[in-house]
């Protein structure tokens, strides 16, 4: 091995030291005769100074070097004098005086200059990835998600499971996102599907008596993008037989403390709070609230039961309800225009609108004062605990559009006022969900988890008589109102699960056709199991203090699903495609 | 979490506690008005006893119980008494006293038994892979699997290395095996590919300076498939900055001792060999040599060179060779019948056949013996250095068919005649690959490994000038006569790299078309890289002292890419196809 040390890493315990550099020229000046470079490796930075006195051969190399070319450079580590200390530097208080220089590789003039902060078109970042992830922002994410992915890794393998691969090219299933396709050029005509996760192998895995299961999972969905979205994405994969829903989740909030204790040097406190799916919405609007700031919906319904307001009276008349933020001491700094904005705001999630008051001088003041009684603006002050100058923003419709406008809205209101502790980590367990969501449109029931998730087992017999109240042995770990994943306890006998496709609206026919090799592994002695899945890009996301999936991802893809570096995907060949099988569905042909 | 102890790992210290256990009945057997279960979990047996003395219920349950139901069981750690000791078992010494079972899931009889050797056809083992996998055998592999790639984790965790995930879907290029290729549906027409290995990918890594890079990496091919090849299977990826070959070779090594010591107990000896490929063909007749067992070949073309026998005259003639295998002291146990079916065995790799001389009595006894002069056979004798008794095989052809059917005749004989310590792990290196193989169909050259590996620099010179001496800066990681794998060097400069497009006969445009963005990376400051890529399904084969790769895959596909227990691939729906912009090139439509 060459005695080379890392750049970045040098410190004045290395002064006198003969060093042999290899990295990036980060940035070239010309001072006074000498030569100063900013060297850059996967360590951080370091100045090299070319001076005539130590190498007139190094110096004249030196003048031809510019940025990003790659160098290799023997030389000595010098203490600077106190007067040019560099405290933004990690290296700042040595530097190292050249005595050879060797150019690796040129480098023309990047398209971009690779600084910390940019505001270069993400386009342009994409096609050119391998010069934005020379950005240190970028390293350190990467750094911190090999970090992430080791702590979960060490906490499982001690936790005595066994990491293990599940295949990539499965079996394509309903009842899910849309799959990707991989034609068969054995089996003409067939296709795999990528896994949108290992559901159903971890599940044989448990049938296959290994009880602990981990795997850093790829997955793939061919669903339009969000921009928390990507194609494939990576999930930390978990099964376990003979445990409780309990103890999965005691051992995965174990898990994620240790991960944020490594990664983070931050403490969670244990046990995570378990908040019903119920409470979660009507608190906070959301079924992944972010605990971080108060603002919680408050429910007026039963006050204004008997209002003559017609858009309250109309909400509550067809099943839903009534209710508002309490906007605490706002009341002076929003204009009529400025709720106006707030009232577009939540016409986005379906509200027709947004009644407010505001408690000024003890009285309720605004629009829509007039249609209440005494009674009920007592019965709001007094619910809403209201105090003067105090704004109160009101949503009344259907439930649903009363928890997404409401719950948005807070979210809103939360950032735009600077309620949110950004730097808490406010994990949580949502629990207790719904296992079944009717579709109007199709008119039957679907899963809303997956159709392997267990009810709970006081719920058993409603499947039949009141399916739309049973729930699931489901549970989603939520962190600072970003659904981090979740997991569930899942049907391990026969004739549960036959229920539930039936429920589903499956045929016995269709239920063989599909999932026949699950039932039949049913049948030869299943263990009780259950698992949770937790995607590792959104961990990296909030643990890196980030708010764009892409930049966790180290070649992600673009809202149409493209790779700017590679131009993926393209055409192919014929020769390609007859192989396989399969022609080209144009209207040319 | 409860007071369960897994139920293998009971001993003596346990006795007296009362333990709850959930596993597997193994077996059931009654016995004088008792009954006996051995019960499995992931840990191993033990030995459950039903007393009706102890619990009159919890008979009459076990009585229903069948093998490989699924139980629960509450009772006492008692010690055997010595006469019924069962060494066989780890928990010998003690046994269960059941106070309480319950039946957790049934099973129908299974349709194959769980035990250690079987001979039940591989299909229906993989039907029921569920089932297959609860025998110990594959337990323990998989158990290994985990503990390897774990090691392999740490060691290059603490070497500096951060694990990266590239990307699955990504862009077909050709050059290489068949692409299993993915439609997208956003680009109608368009394909994705998925990966061969992440080879482009971790190149532009080290363009992204992270210098350090590794991923236990899924890859595709989709390639008519022999005994140990599968379409999708799992590499160790390493790439890295700065470092040279030796370097990475040295590094390498280390991880694979550390492996072999951590997961067999097993001390390997560093540095391995380095054998350059000619040493290889011409010793072992195979670039992936067994060097557990002598029986290497004898070059005799000099000695033979003015011979008058046609057989020998017209391969040296022709530019071939003439090499034997001196089978020590086998004269007399191979019969002019044994003979001829190792020479059929060598026609299989085009020989022509098999020529033979015994040495008994000091005197070269054969049907070739007549056509050779004393002083050839005298230079057979020394340079074969043949004793008494010893059998010698010639193959007289082009140097490549003596090559490969002396070095499977080599083999074949290692195996056959126990020359093969199976004990021993025999790493080395092969080195000095020639860079191009010249294709004499196609009539032009083909990358031996691929077109981003960059010759030894002695050689540039010679890429233009001789095309077929030049040798590539190229390793292979060898054990035991298999390829684990191998890596290089890579063209870290854009002319080289260019000139290696041109040699392999691709226009510019091409070169620009299929690897323009490897082109322009290579124009911003490509740091010098290479790597290596270690196939982990044949680590785990040879480790597990397993011989077929289908072991070491948790869910592996057929000779014909099928999985039998989920049927995939599988026939899609219509919309699907639409939705992708495919129709299926069949005749009727």
């Amino acid at each position: 091995m060459s005695n080379r040390l890392l750049d970045g890493t040098l410190t004045e315990e290395n002064i006198d030291q003969n060093v042999l550099l290899k990295g990036w020229v980060q940035k070239r000046r010309d001072l006074g005769g000498l030569i100063f470079i900013d060297l850059r490796d996967k360590s951080g930075l370091v100045q090299v100074v070319f001076n005539p006195d130590f190498s007139q051969e190094a110096l004249e190399t030196a003048e031809k070097i510019r940025s990003e070319y790659v160098v290799e450079i023997n030389g000595q580590v010098v203490g600077r004098e106190e007067s040019t200390y560099n405290p933004a530097m990690k290296t700042g208080k040595i530097e190292v005086i050249a005595n050879e220089i060797t150019i690796l590789n040129k480098s023309k003039t990047p398209p971009f200059a690779i600084q910390d902060e940019t505001d270069v078109a993400e386009d342009l970042r994409l096609k050119y990835r391998y010069i934005d992830l020379r950005r240190s922002a970028l390293q350190e994410t990467f750094k911190l998600r090999h970090q992430t992915t080791q702590a979960i890794r060490n906490f499982l393998n001690d936790d005595g499971f066994l990491e293990m691969e599940t295949p990539i090219l499965t079996k394509s299933t309903p009842e899910g996102a849309r799959d990707y396709l991989v034609p068969s050029r054995v089996h003409p005509g067939e296709f795999y599907a990528l896994p949108q996760s290992p559901q159903l192998f971890k599940q044989l895995i448990m049938m296959s008596g290994f009880e602990k299961y981990y795997q850093i999972a790829r997955c793939f969905r061919d669903e339009d993008l969000r921009a928390d979205r990507q194609p494939e994405f990576t999930q930390v994969d978990i099964e376990t037989s003979f445990m409780t829903s309990d103890e999965i989740m005691e051992m995965t909030e174990r898990m994620m403390q240790k991960v944020v204790k490594e990664v983070k040097d931050i403490d969670i406190e244990l046990p995570l709070v378990r908040m019903p799916y119920q409470e979660a919405m009507d608190r906070f609007g959301s079924d992944k609230p972010d605990t971080r700031f108060g603002l919680e919906l408050v429910h007026v319904s039963d006050v204004v039961a008997a209002s003559t307001f017609k858009v309250f009276q109309s909400a509550i008349d067809n099943g839903g309800k009534v209710a508002l933020l309490n906007v605490k001491g706002e009341a002076g700094n929003f204009s009529r225009k400025d709720i106006d904005k707030l009232t577009d705001f939540v016409k986005v999630y379906g509200a027709k609108g947004l009644a407010w008051l505001k408690l000024e001088d003890n009285e309720l003041k605004g629009p829509i004062a007039k249609f209440l009684t005494e009674e009920e603006k007592e019965g709001i002050v007094k619910k809403a605990e209201a105090k003067d100058g105090d704004l109160l923003l009101f949503v009344a419709d259907k439930n649903s559009i009363v928890y997404d406008s409401l719950g948005a809205l807070r979210l809103k209101l939360g950032k735009d006022l600077d309620l949110i502790d950004e730097s808490k980590f406010n994990f949580l367990w949502v629990t207790d969900w719904p296992l079944l969501e009717y579709d109007e449109e199709q008119g039957r029931f679907f899963a809303a988890h997956h159709p392997f998730t267990s009810p709970v087992e006081e719920d058993y017999d409603k499947l039949d008589s009141d399916p739309a109240s049973v729930r699931a042995n489901a549970y989603d770990l939520v962190l600072n109102g970003y659904e981090l994943g979740g997991g569930s306890i899942r049907i391990y006998q026969k004739e549960m699960q036959n229920k539930m496709f039936k429920v589903l609206g499956f045929t016995q026919e269709e239920a063989e056709e599909q999932f026949g090799f699950l039932l039949e592994a049913l049948e030869y002695g299943a263990p009780p199991h259950g698992g949770v899945a937790l995607g590792l890009d959104r961990i990296i996301m909030l643990l890196a203090g980030r708010s764009n999936l892409r930049d966790t991802i180290l070649f992600p893809k673009t809202a149409s699903a493209s790779d700017l570096l590679t131009a993926a995907p393209s055409a192919v060949s014929n020769a390609q495609l007859n192989e396989l099988g399969i022609r080209l569905d144009s209207k040319d042909q």
